[in-house]
């Protein structure tokens, strides 16, 4: 018996860049997080503290920088940019892994028309992605966090098993809610980045709303089946929905009913589903989610 | 000397509220964060330990809840509902304050149209109020949290005292970012909340986007002002800014030169700018603030 | 009527300094979070924009990390040096606010002994300060945050009155637990610093375990006059204990009784206990909270 | 081409359990947060809404409760008896992963002896586990969070390649400092957890104080390898570790040297080492890990 590295890798994370657009009438901004993390030949460093195949986190940081100076575009394609640089600039990296977290702004209205330069976060759902460059090819990811979503009735759940730990009541009509986290996989590394991101999102909420649901797994199933028969480019995605229990507040002690009025939004515990929906075709995902 | 007992007060925090509106064509919800903190004669509890003057936070929660089982309204009025009944119900609960934290919702589009019953979660500043009954008189305070704003450029900061230990370098043209926290004490305990919330909330957007700015402290009076120009029933705001910094970052050693377009946004430390505007003759304000 | 500028003050806030002692046999580390807030003759920079007095917030942020070159010492003697500085050479200071948070780290064990410079972080309570200098004289808080402690039994809560809202049953053995946040002031501006926050830390937490409570209201008082008694230099303390529920999880509906022994942790809501105790011939507290 | 369901699981996240141990001369308590995640036949449920093999996620919290009345014991065991009864109760239900984060406390000091029932939240480091049970065999994990170290020497990073982005200083002499993240995987279902748990603990910590490094990469080695070599049941551990960025502060333009005394400690961005060290007669992991 020996002991060995195993999987490794290693980056900079969380870079905050915003970049200000000014050439045209007006300013536009684009405020990212980006996370680099590379991997490849790293015996070395790890085994006797050599560096001399590292490529310091401090340069990646840089790098982000650097490349922003010439614009950023799609999220997407600044992401493909910086993995496909860092594998090809350093022999000993042989994969990279670049993940960007896009925050949304809006822009102000001042005097009554469209700011020129001024800006509020806006708050509805956060456009993600994730690119893995291995060399020879290029995988992928989409997505949106923190898009907290509820629908106030279409929501049912009953007809569960009950065992001996079972006091849960069936339930005709309830508050169904959640902060959706979707990744979806591209099947292409070029496409209209833009267009499949709101696509996708449209056609993510207009299920949610849409579907009268007897669990949160019915309507993680009719999102994602909504993207990928809207989206052709997406080959899967991927769900993580905790149900964001909201209890309806007994009221009878205090001689009042309450029809589906009052209810109690709760932190913890918390339903949480997880689930996959793809193509049957889809191709293999390869290192795209690892 | 003896030790004796202070100021005091106890409340059940955070009570997290869901109503559904159901009786028209669409649902409608109101999302509330409601804090109550009740004050009195509580020496004996502090010293004795006897409890019949504690009115429990349990009973202060079940509160909250049932009286939003006859609808809530604007979150002014429900605070100062739940104030006076507290006061007015407690022999020992000399003073109450109520305060409430709304937080936001969108309608989404479903099918193309408004949706009936589904909604997402909007990140666009949150609404709050904070509501002091003494068994006499109400004070109300408005507000708003988490707006967070940016001008990319229309900031400078030059001019400053340079004593030795100043190394910052005078800048003509800046981002100014920050995260407003404002807080204004309106002098009127009946009022069109909503319309002074909207109106205020417009009116310090506009101001924070016109105002051409040598120091944040400059906006900030620039918004303090605007509001109460534009709010006769508002008597004093108080802001909470914390400057954003969002530094140039030197492209040279890459051979880049950067006109003002990438910069990196810094967690922390950041600059504090706190501050109050109001009425010469703003009427005192009593115990609102404590 | 005119709008006019109320209260201001501004600053860096949350410089994260951390000081490596390497004189001695041992390194020793100190590790704070250091915000400083100034206030004075601010007219200008908020009417006009003019921004001659005002020492900018970089400035201070220096002058926290090149104050710390000569050591740091006791928090309460660092946040003193800074305040004075800031006043005594800034004719347009007035005043000085310097707030310390001290993270706390233990040495670590390697090979059997003491380390010489290896640490972890520790999580029993974080030792704060806030200083307040106004050209003439210093106020000088000390604290403690983050300091988590239980009851598993020890606690009632029993007596309290029942009105229409009120379903609470009585209990006569409970948990009582709470995340301590105390802040005391002191009567000096000089003190074996040291010294005193040990005793105070040491003397709440045994009153915190000795009490048999009624209330967390009594064990606020049983904290705050223990430490009165135990530390001279200390004429006021303020708590904010939040009562981090633990209810009985009812576990009849599988045949199983509960005698104390199985608990839900709640997060919210909670109750919120805040409280003064002083002596009654405590000097006044001049600008110390404010 | 068709859409079809990939892999899904559900459950119940974050159940906050504490139990109190009353039946010896001394308190004791447990605080744990148990998360339970199920799956298996669950088409029925995504596709057509019928819930007849959906164990409710209220059940399982039930069930977390309910098998606490029996006691705990070890975090890995209580983990094991749970997912094996999900498994082996509901004929629907393949495999379940559970879970644990366990709080750490400290027995308070009353009356200057150990307390009876009084405890204060200790921070070095909170225990976890996961345990997957497929209705044939479990894997164990355990592993530390929230573990922050650091060296205040003994730290050097240089020799690294130099592109056109690189500005990074050589450095023989830094702080190394990180929120050690470890989970490691026990080639075994039984064990002594208690006395596994705290020799890897303690071996990983006097291998992170021992390590003189060259990089982050070396010291994740040397602990993973001390850990290995010290507890023969564990077969492999992956860490995560964020290097938390002390930068020595320029104090030249003070007219100050820094001899390695007075850095400023970083948020963000911040580097991300991730590795894995294991014996290369590990077993397969299995599920273990997904």
């Amino acid at each position: 018996m020996a002991i060995v590295l195993g999987d490794n890798r290693y980056g900079k994370a969380e870079n905050r860049l915003v970049r200000v657009d000014r050439d045209g009438d007006e300013h536009r901004i684009t405020d990212l997080t980006v996370s680099v993390s590379l991997s490849g030949d790293m015996s070395d460093t790890h085994l006797t503290g050599a560096n001399d195949k590292v490529l310091a986190t401090d340069t990646q940081k840089n790098t982000v920088f650097a490349f922003a100076r010439d614009g950023i575009g799609e999220i997407e394609d600044f992401a493909l940019r910086l993995a496909r640089h860092f594998v090809s600039t350093q022999e000993s990296i042989h994969a990279a892994r670049v993940g960007i977290v896009a925050h949304p702004w809006e822009r102000l209205q001042v005097g009554g028309r469209p700011a020129h330069h001024s800006f509020a976060r806006s708050g509805a759902g956060t456009r993600t992605t994730r690119v893995t460059y291995d060399g020879e090819r290029a995988w992928v990811l989409g997505g949106v966090e923190d898009l907290t979503v509820l629908n106030s009735t279409g929501s049912e759940f009953w007809g569960f098993p009950r065992d001996e730990y079972t006091t849960l009541v069936e339930v005709k009509d309830r508050i169904l809610a959640t902060a959706v986290s979707a990744t979806w996989r591209f099947s292409v590394d070029e496409a209209d980045w833009a267009d499949a991101h709101e696509t996708a999102l449209a056609t993510l909420l207009d299920a949610f709303g849409g579907t009268h649901s007897q669990s949160l797994q019915q309507t993680l199933y009719a999102m994602g089946q909504a993207v990928l028969e809207a989206v052709p480019e997406i080959a899967e995605i991927r769900f993580s929905l905790p149900n964001k229990h909201h209890f309806l507040v007994d009221l009878e002690p205090f001689g009042l009913d309450n029809p589906g009025e009052v209810f109690y939004a709760a932190d913890r515990p918390y339903g949480l589903i997880e689930g996959t929906v793809l193509r049957d075709d889809a191709p293999p995902a390869g290192p795209a989610w690892s």
